[in-house]
Parts: structure tokens; C-alpha cells; sequence
């Protein structure tokens, strides 16, 4: 026998998902004598926190992109497959992608999660939601169009709905979205229109419970509040969404029922897992919580498969009883990082004590110069809290090329207020059809709030 | 009666497009005593010498585009409209866009051209060209993703074709285009795959004429071609295409016919006029050149209508008998600034001499450090012509954050060989889709070339 032959072949790990959770983990197996292969059905690595950004025409996809095999190459133990898993067997050890099927020792699922809307389905098309660059992009389309279409159209009423924009959800996306749209309107692009008055354009914040970032001190989300007041928004807590039809937005606060009339209504509201939750539920058994989240043990696996083990938005990690941890970047970083050393321990025969998010702090950003941040004892708002979040955000951006354009990117605008990357892309017939059609409002009397 | 009822209207200009020549137009005639309105089909000036770059990964399509609102935003007196016009009456002296129809004193046509497939327009869906933003993406999925599908497929000769890339077309874009390709292919992606060997593809370039960069002193065109070679692309000359199906590319070399398998086949080759010089045709009765541009006279008027002026790729212009002047920005911008100071000069009662045009000389990219430049009686190439390609392209972007931007991403992929915006947009099933059934190459037996 050769020496070849008689070597155990090395110990294959399948990572699914290229977000933090799945590239940190296949970046910090990178030395290890571990074969990895990570699938995800897009090229490139998307830094999420800042989309909203690309959503309100300041940054350029590229920009917060960074392509997966680059920023894996020096890794040579790692392969990168363009593929969707579509299904797991954990009794062979496989996972069946589109085109083939691949066996895995030790299989990390990181897949996740997309919109929720609380069994109303049909808004998806009229309130989109933002998870994708094809979700920014479409929003970036439709907030621009709304200025577009408001500029032409002669009927007041109708031009009032074109420059109404309205925010379901006032977790962290929904406060970004908003304080950006409001910086837009009511400073970006206040020169640029002739016929209409980009300031009278109306920003609505609405959250159901009773303040703006529940998961955050109260009195950071007062300072939010006060801030996006300031810059223009108008924030509506306690205010459940009952309805969104024909550019119509309909909620209820308390027992008062109020409309909205809308053109442009971006979802930032819920959340539920990605399709593997379910294939993990049905073929290896796993529990899902009430959104679809897998809910794991406390070394991040499935119970009753050591190795298989899930990170990230789609785990529900609650070790102590605890409500379970957000889903944030660092905490899928965390366990991408905790997961690929629990590994390498374990080829080595060693145990590793049970996972623990290291918190911190969290931080979210209304606009220029306004931003709150809760790190642990010390809470803060405004200049300090916008400069963290700015160094914080460019810091964790994966390619050193995107950090210094980004960096660029914010303080040219910084100082002129300026968003270049507000280019409305899409099929020509589409655009300017949406637009003709456009005019043709529904008659609905709604009370205008 | 009023001041206002005995002030005259002012003087209307209707600028149609939103390119080099409408936009240097609106901005000449921002101070002047006249009513601008600009009309475009998208909301955004595109810098299209650098839209290869974005094709090929090395930009983002917002940093090569800027908002006409904000170029405009200083000229008071310009309106930009998101519109199309459809059809003119020059009695009447108005234009009719989608929505509605504005009269004008003196019109401005700019819609520049597209491409020209020479009557075989089926060859568009196989052989995309590059004219638009979507172009570019288009381009930009095609090129990444043929990567992808080689890495996964087993068949050595279907990975050949798609490790195969056709740029048809041996002008300035396809000069550009095949150099940026095989700087990918043999540098950037190099330890970007696992399975395929990227320094293995295939980049051919095919011109009908007897060299490449026609237009040129044949002691570049000969430079150009060297760089070319170098950098592993494969030229050839006086070949005709004379078939584009089932990812086979059929060409003519005098009696030879020869054909390549190729999945990635990008046109280059030929344009033809927009729409509005028919439009021109039957409602001013403008006389068309072969390619539908218009014939204009020694003031880029419309024979027979003084206030009706093309300018740019669109107009043909050829006063002293000469060939027309090439469809390049800097001819566009001169006519543009030209047609703004007729209008200004006749409205205080003067003429203007003939539009001429200033050559100051032209330039094409190859590759780093690979250029050539023909500055009058100074022709050269290498690292000198391509520090003026990036010193002239940036200097001449519109807007100053994006001279920022584009100038950090060269420094950057100058130093470290990268392109960041690599990134494969579109909808997930359409992207995997594609992998899917792209497997299933024709069975033609063809002659690899």
C-alpha cells in the first residue's frame, strides 16, 4: 500500500451560506488539515448592515461587496462552489446542491433569513423588504421614481402620495431607512427639483411596540426618536399595520383606525427563517421557533447531530433560558469563529466549553451625525456615537479596497450632502410605463394623516 | 397692462438626451436668457468610455454615473424630465414625450446610437453589446459566471468553451474590453478557483479590417496589437463574422472559414443611429447616412430647419467633404458647447462660424501600463499614454466625488491587481438556472481554432 492509500482522507466540512457566520468560519478553518467547501448561490460576500445605504442611493453595490472566492484565495484548503443546497441527508452525510451532491464530516448551515410578513404575502409586492442587492436596488428604483413621477404630476393630491414615504418597522433598518429618506428629501435633494419641494416630502416611521429599537435602552431609543423627529421623520410607536392595498396604508393605534396614502412603502418590519430551517427540521429533526429559526444547542448543533451545526440569523441559540440573541453580525461572526475552532479541537480529540456571544455593543445611525450606540455601561447618542459607527462599519468591511472606498465615499458626502450613486437601473419600458401608469391612483377617500 | 404680461417669453430650448452633447449643451446655456428643459429616458449622465470597466468588474456603475438633477441643480433655469420623446412636430415647433408635449424655440437632438448587428439581430441575445448600464451588468454576469460554470463542469472541452470569450470588434471597446479580459483571466482570478486554471482561457479579438483601432496611425494600431498578444489575447484581423449560434462563432479569413466554441461572445463591431433620426427623417425631412445618423449642415442644424440641431454620435457631420468625425465624447461635448453659443449669439443678433472641430487627440486602453495615445504629431504607447488615459478619463468625469472614487479604485487595483466589483446580480433562479441546463452545450462538431 502507498502512503497515499493509506492516509485518512481529511476531514470535509460543507459550509452553507457565504455571510459573516459561513465566511468567518471557512476563513478561520483556512490552516486547519481540514478540506472545506463553502456553497452559496451568489459570487460574493454582502456586508448587510450597510445596505440600506445602497437602498438610498449612497453607495454602490460593489461597494459593500466583496467576491467570495477573492477574499478565499490565499485559502487553499477551501473550495468556493456557486450552488444552491436544496437538500441535507444526515444518515449518508451528504447535502444534495443543484448539480451534484457533496458528503461533509462536519456540515455548518448559515443560510439566514428573508421577510416576514405575518402571513400577508401579498404586500411583499407593494412594501419590499431588504435583504438582497436586488431588494436595494429595487428600492433605490422605487424611492427615486416616487421624486420622478412627483416632479410631472399636476394632480396635488396625487403628488402628495408620490412624496409620502412610509417605514414599517422601527427596528435598526427601519430607523436607517428613514433617517436616510429624510436627509434625501429634505437636504440631498432639495435643489434639484423644479416643480415640487422635495422638503414637504412626509417620512412615516411606524413600530408596533411602544418606542423605536426595542432591543436598545429606553433612553437611547428616546435620543433616536428625538433625532428622527428632528430631521423630519414622523414616528408613529404602537401603531400595528393592519393593511396595505393600492397604495394604501392602513394601522390601527390603540382603537383608532388610521390611512395612509402612499406610493412608496418599504418593509423593515419581520423576519422568518431561510428554506434550510425546514430541510433541518424534516430531515434531521431539528425544532424551529416560531419564525423558522433552528433551535440549536448550546455548542451551536442540532440535537442529536453533533456534527451538523447552525449559525448565524438562523440559529436560535438561548443556552440559559434567555430570550435568544439577535441577529446581528458579530453574533454570526462569534459562532462562524466559535464553530470552526470547536472543529479543529475536536480532530484533535478536545472538548471546547459551550458557546458565549461576547456583547459588544450595538449601534445604530439616523443620519449625519446622529447615531446611538449602547456599549455595555456606556450609552451614547449623537456626534461620538455617528463617528463609532462610522469606524465600526468601514473596519468590518472585508476588503481593504472597499474600506477606503466607502470611507471616501462618506466623507465626500459628509461634506457636501451629496449621494452620487442614486442611478435608477432597470428595463426602459418598465421605468417610464411606471410613470404613465402611475397617475391612475386609486379614488379611495382616505384620511390623509 | 403688467410687466410681466408686456416681458416677451423666454427663448425655449428642448435639449433631447442626456449624454456628452445634451449635457455640455444644458450647462452652456445655464446663465443664458433662455428656458431649458433636458429631457432623458434614465435620471442619470453615464460616463460610457469607462463602461468596459464596469463590464469587466474593475468599477461600479454609479461611479461612472452622475444625476443629471445634481449636475443641474446650479442651473436655475435648466429642467431635467425622466421622459421619452416620441415624435416631433417641427411646424408646430413642439416635441411629444410620453406624457405630454412641450413647444420649443430651438431643438437639441443627442439620443447618440446603439448597436448594429448589420441585420442579423438574432446574434443580440448570443453577442450583448455595450451601450448602457444594463449592458454592462449583463456583460458583467455573462463574464463572471462563465468562470463559474467551468469550475463545475467535468467535460474538458465544454470547459473550454467556457473559458472561451469572443470580443467582436476591434475598435476602441474591444481593444479595451479583450485587454481587461485577459488581465482578469491571467491575473486577477488566478488563485480565485480550484478545478480550472484560469490562465488557461482563451481571449480572442476579431476585426474585419487589415488591423485593429482602425482609426488610428497604423504604427499604434501595430503597438496596440503587440500589448494585446503580450497580455494572451488573440488577435485576428481581416475576419468577418459571418455567423453567431448555438455559442459558435463562424468567421471568414479571405477563403478560410473557421469557427470557435465559445459560451461568452461580446459585440463590439457596429452601431447604428437611435430612433430619433428616423423620427428627423419623416418629420423635418432630414436626410439619413448608411447607418441612420443624421446629415447635418456646417452649423449641425437639419438642412432646412435653422433651430432644429443634432449633435454628437447621432449627427453626421462632414462639412468640408470629408469622412464623418467619430462618434467619441470629445466631439460630442464641442458640438454641444458650440450649439449653446449659437443660440446665445443669435438671440443678441449675431452669427456664428461654422462648428469646427479641435482634434486634440485620442487615446485606448489596453491593459496596466498599456496604452497608446495619438496626440497629433505625438504618438506613443505604454506606461506615459496610459497615465494620460487615466489622468484625461478621470479629469473629464462629471462629478468630483466620483473622480475621487474611481481614482482610489485604480490606485488600488493598480497595486494590488483586484477588481472588486465582481459581483453576479440578477434573480437567484435565473443565475443557477443557467448552470443548470448550460451543461448541455450543443453536440456540433466544430473546428477549434
Amino acid at each position: 500500500m502507498s502512503d497515499a492509500e493509506n492516509r485518512p482522507s481529511p476531514h470535509k466540512v460543507v459550509i452553507v451560506g457565504g455571510g459573516f457566520g459561513g465566511l468567518y468560519a471557512a476563513k478561520a478553518l483556512s490552516r486547519a488539515p481540514v478540506e472545506v467547501t463553502l456553497v452559496d448561490k451568489r459570487n460574493f460576500h454582502l456586508f448587510q448592515p450597510l445596505l440600506y445605504q445602497v437602498a438610498t442611493g449612497g453607495l454602490s453595490p460593489g461597494d459593500i461587496s466583496s467576491p467570495l472566492r477573492a477574499v478565499l484565495s490565499g485559502s487553499r484548503n477551501v473550495k468556493v462552489l456557486m450552488d444552491e443546497v436544496t437538500d441535507i441527508d444526515s444518515e449518508q452525510r451528504q447535502v444534495t446542491l443543484r448539480n451534484q451532491t457533496l458528503k461533509y464530516d462536519s456540515l455548518i448551515v448559515a443560510t439566514g433569513v428573508s421577510h416576514h410578513y405575518f402571513g400577508n404575502d401579498a404586500w411583499e409586492n407593494v412594501a419590499p423588504g431588504l435583504k438582497t442587492v436586488e431588494d436595494a436596488l429595487e428600492m433605490r428604483r422605487r424611492i427615486f421614481m416616487a421624486f420622478e413621477a412627483a416632479e410631472k404630476e399636476p394632480d396635488p393630491e396625487k403628488r402628495r402620495a408620490w412624496l409620502t414615504f412610509v417605514v414599517v418597522g422601527g427596528g435598526p433598518t427601519g430607523v436607517e431607512l428613514a433617517g436616510a429618506l429624510a436627509e434625501l428629501a429634505h437636504t440631498t435633494l432639495k435643489h434639484d427639483f423644479r416643480n415640487i419641494d422635495t422638503t414637504e416630502a412626509r417620512i412615516f416611521l411606524l413600530e408596533g411596540l411602544d418606542r423605536v429599537l426595542p432591543p436598545y435602552p429606553p433612553e437611547l431609543s428616546a435620543e433616536a426618536e428625538k433625532s428622527l423627529t428632528q430631521l423630519g421623520v414622523t414616528v408613529q410607536t404602537r401603531t400595528l399595520v393592519t393593511n396595505i392595498d393600492d397604495n394604501v396604508v392602513t394601522m390601527k393605534q390603540g382603537d383608532r383606525t388610521e390611512q395612509i396614502q402612499s406610493r412608496t412603502i418599504l418593509w423593515a418590519a419581520g423576519v422568518k427563517a431561510s428554506a434550510m430551517g425546514k430541510v433541518l427540521a424534516e430531515r434531521a429533526g431539528a425544532e424551529l421557533d416560531r419564525v423558522g429559526r433552528v433551535i440549536v444547542e448550546s455548542d451551536l448543533s442540532v440535537p442529536g447531530h453533533p456534527n451538523i451545526f447552525v449559525v448565524g440569523d438562523l440559529a436560535h441559540f438561548a443556552h440559559q433560558g434567555d430570550k435568544p440573541l439577535p441577529g446581528v453580525a458579530p453574533v454570526a461572526m462569534q459562532q462562524g469563529s466559535y464553530i470552526a475552532k470547536l472543529i479543529k479541537q475536536r480532530l484533535e480529540g478536545q472538548t471546547v466549553p459551550a458557546f458565549q456571544y461576547s456583547d459588544g455593543g450595538s449601534l445604530a445611525v439616523i443620519g449625519r451625525n446622529a447615531a446611538v450606540a449602547n456599549l455595555g455601561k456606556l450609552k451614547f447618542a449623537g456626534l461620538p456615537a455617528w463617528l463609532i459607527w462610522i469606524f465600526v462599519h468601514i473596519y468590518y468591511l472585508v476588503e481593504f479596497d472597499n474600506k477606503l472606498i466607502v470611507m471616501t465615499q462618506w466623507a465626500w458626502s459628509y461634506f457636501t450632502k451629496n449621494r452620487g450613486a442614486r442611478l435608477i437601473t432597470g428595463e426602459d419600458d418598465e421605468l417610464l410605463g411606471e410613470i404613465t401608469t402611475a397617475s391612475a391612483l386609486p379614488d379611495k377617500s382616505v384620511v390623509n394623516v
